[in-house]
């Protein structure tokens, strides 16, 4: 799939827009979602341009999956939480928004996920999160 | 966690019960799901014993990712799909029923899902689905 190089994702990943970044390094970025499904929603995303998880390159998938495990377990150490759902949405019709690949944690029951409106979160309160988890890395 | 090596995932592996399988190799294994949330649901498995995916070794998600992607690509293929939705649910808070960690690829949207029952689909209906995955592997 063709990719926008100005998604916002991209733009994140070139610090031209805010984020409140959990963990980075020079081939992954750590987030948390501003649009919170639950509390401590965080999003994991490759550098490497893709649309979805079918057009990523293997090594940065397997590199990606890695990472996303390290913050799924500081999550459990940092945060008051029981499970935690991934979900990643390859392609518009599955729900996907934004068009670089993206895995979503979060930390929640896959049968309260349909529950949530999308709305902005309390962004101190997100901040204060981001912080726990980066402590627990 | 402490990993319960009769689960039915485990014994899948160990061809103690059957499976509608489209890959396998000798660390993963990919099937189909008896009780699809849409047509097409698979769930893809890594063989090393591991409840969750904050539990998998890391080595292991890596490689399991990128047959998640390889079945996708197959899936859509072979399969009338728009998009798809990859999820692996950790713990039961999150919705895990079985306890070996899995991946499902469900084509279908994010926004559908929860709407669907757990039932049994039509077996033979999905060994045609399985079999055209295959083919397009």
């Amino acid at each position: 799939m063709l990719y926008d190089d100005q998604n916002i994702f991209a733009r994140i990943i070139r610090n031209e827009l805010p984020a409140i970044k959990v963990y980075e390094d020079d081939q992954v970025v750590a987030f948390m979602d501003i649009m919170p499904q639950a509390e401590g929603h965080t999003l994991v995303i490759p550098k490497t341009p893709a649309v979805t998880l079918l057009d990523l390159a293997p090594e940065a998938a397997a590199y990606t999956i890695q990472i996303v495990q390290k913050i799924a377990q500081a999550m459990e150490k940092a945060l008051d939480i029981k499970g935690v759902v991934l979900m990643q949405l390859s392609g518009a019709a599955a729900g996907q928004t934004v068009p670089h690949v993206h895995f979503h944690l979060i930390p929640t029951s896959v049968h309260e996920l349909g529950k949530h409106a999308l709305h902005m979160g309390d962004q101190e309160k997100i901040k204060v999160l981001a912080e726990k988890i980066k402590a627990a890395l």
